[in-house]
């Protein structure tokens, strides 16, 4: 049931039986306060409520039915109450709202809330950059491997915008079946910022996100001393696209035989997407799955890490079934 | 189905998927030898034979069927071969027989079983207190958390004299349902020991019982750092009324953010006792918590550790159902 986009099944096989720490990288860009960008109301507060709900079962931040949580959210919460994660983890990489947690670790790094990228995101990317950096130099995983989710409303726009102002021409690959006239505008006002002589972190820091530009520093700083799983979409994939641009500026390779990325099936079979074409971009290669899951009612979102924790139930004896 | 008492449900979840090691607090009384006080013949035996039971799935020091042990007992021994145990470690706190296991760590404290409350326990509190004091300060747990169960014939009768001893006016939070005239007059026949100029400890080594007096040291030697969760009734409750004294008499606090208390539905429901409100007596707070099993035959007995076993196995991902 677990699927190979790149790569083979080896390096998923030998993480089988082993407890998982789930790191949640969790940021606010203002991108979302713009009206027609995101349909939820209090959008801003998804990071936040769906951290909330994953680790304890119940919303704190927020009068809502925990019904109204994605399906992909509910899923991973299923997960770690049938195989749990060794642990979870939350990284604040600049929230409007700070989850109400307090046995759960929430990893500070000073980080405050991007601006939309509209108008430029003002992000100090390389600050950010280093912030990662350090983190994955510095982090003592207590369990086998790292599981890294995240959660960042219009998180979608921004890795596009990224890649775009990166010069890959593949538009095409992150083209959500919801996107619209207003995200449109928004993108090429981003693009419009970005000028021919931008060094790589100048562009980094008008068009992308927090998240996107820590987990970046966070892989080079891990530097594959322990697996870690991408858990997420195309968002999620663009981070290779980052790093790839970063070795290439460091005049660097980066071993990558711990480095791999899971995702859903609806995320593969998307039309509008192709996570496959990203992941191949770069100059490295990773092992890259996904789960195909005959749940019914199959998750029309991939929010934060379903297809990952699926993966996780499934290499932890579960029938998926019993998710359902 | 893990519901609370006292707190919320987030120091649990916190738990989540990660192992503990389960202590075991043995020791005897004579209290116990009484006749009319414990039904069971060879009752003194209990701790020794529910501990190699536990460990084993067999009991060594006596011929007896398996089917004779508690309910309880049963059902623990079933969470630890279905969802185990990061270890089981035994303290001797007085037993008169020590449990027949050799590959089990037996912590051995020099401890011997105490006299019958009716005529005096005397036990040197002090001395007991001090060697609890010292095992929480230098014990390394292997595992990430702690459950601390007991066993301890005539337990009830000693955690209800402490408690009258220690002026706390609550009878009827211990008055179990199956107290008797005998157990009337021994609890009036420890608490005339008493004297108004008695001091703390005095007090404790005349009604109280080796477990109680070890734990209360053993609590605050942790000194919260790392999660333990008391299992049991009333009895493992009253330890709380002890250190609440202690602190009074030491004029300090404690911090308590990872100490919590769980137990069973049929505990939570007796009509006969009110575990809550021996929960709530103390100046601090702890997390408390029980288990809304709805396994048939419900569990009538709480002799040892079955709530907070109940709950180590839905942490770990078990169906109770399963447990059945």
């Amino acid at each position: 049931m677990i699927q190979t986009i790149t790569g083979d099944t080896e390096f998923i096989e030998s993480l089988r039986g082993k407890k998982a720490t789930l790191l949640l990288a969790l940021s606010n860009t203002k991108t979302a306060n713009i009206q027609g960008i995101e349909s939820v109301s209090q959008n801003q507060l998804i990071p936040t409520i769906t951290s909330e709900f994953i680790c304890t079962g119940q919303i704190k931040s927020l009068n809502i039915n925990p019904q109204k949580l994605s399906k992909a959210t509910h899923i991973t919460r299923k997960v770690h109450t049938k195989t749990p994660f060794g642990r979870i983890e939350l990284l604040d990489l600049g929230l409007e709202t700070k989850p109400k947690l307090n046995y759960f670790t929430l990893h500070n790094f000073d980080i405050t809330m991007s601006q939309s990228i509209a108008k430029g995101a003002d992000i100090d990317a390389q600050v950010i950059f280093e912030k990662g950096i350090n983190f994955g130099q510095t982090y003592q995983c207590k369990d086998e491997y790292i599981i890294l989710g995240e959660s960042i409303p219009s998180g979608t726009l921004t890795a596009m915008a990224t890649s775009l102002a990166l010069r890959y021409k593949n538009k095409e690959a992150f083209q959500s079946s919801s996107s619209n006239a207003v995200e449109e505008s928004v993108l090429k006002l981003a693009l419009s910022h970005i000028n021919d002589k931008d060094e790589l972190f100048t562009i980094l820091g008008k068009v992308s996100d927090n998240t996107l530009i820590f987990n970046a520093g966070f892989i080079l700083g891990l530097n594959n001393s322990i697996p870690i799983i991408l858990a997420g979409d195309t968002h999620m994939a663009s981070l290779l696209l980052i790093i790839n641009r970063i070795l290439k500026l460091m005049g660097g390779m980066m071993e990558t035989s711990n480095l791999a990325l899971c995702t859903s099936k609806c995320v593969v079979e998307d039309n509008h997407s192709d996570i496959k074409s990203i992941i191949q971009t770069p100059l490295f290669t990773i092992n890259s799955y996904y789960v195909d899951s005959s749940l019914k009612d199959s998750i029309s979102q991939e929010t934060t890490v379903s297809g990952a924790a699926m993966m996780y139930s499934i290499l932890n004896g579960l029938d998926l079934k019993n998710l359902s």
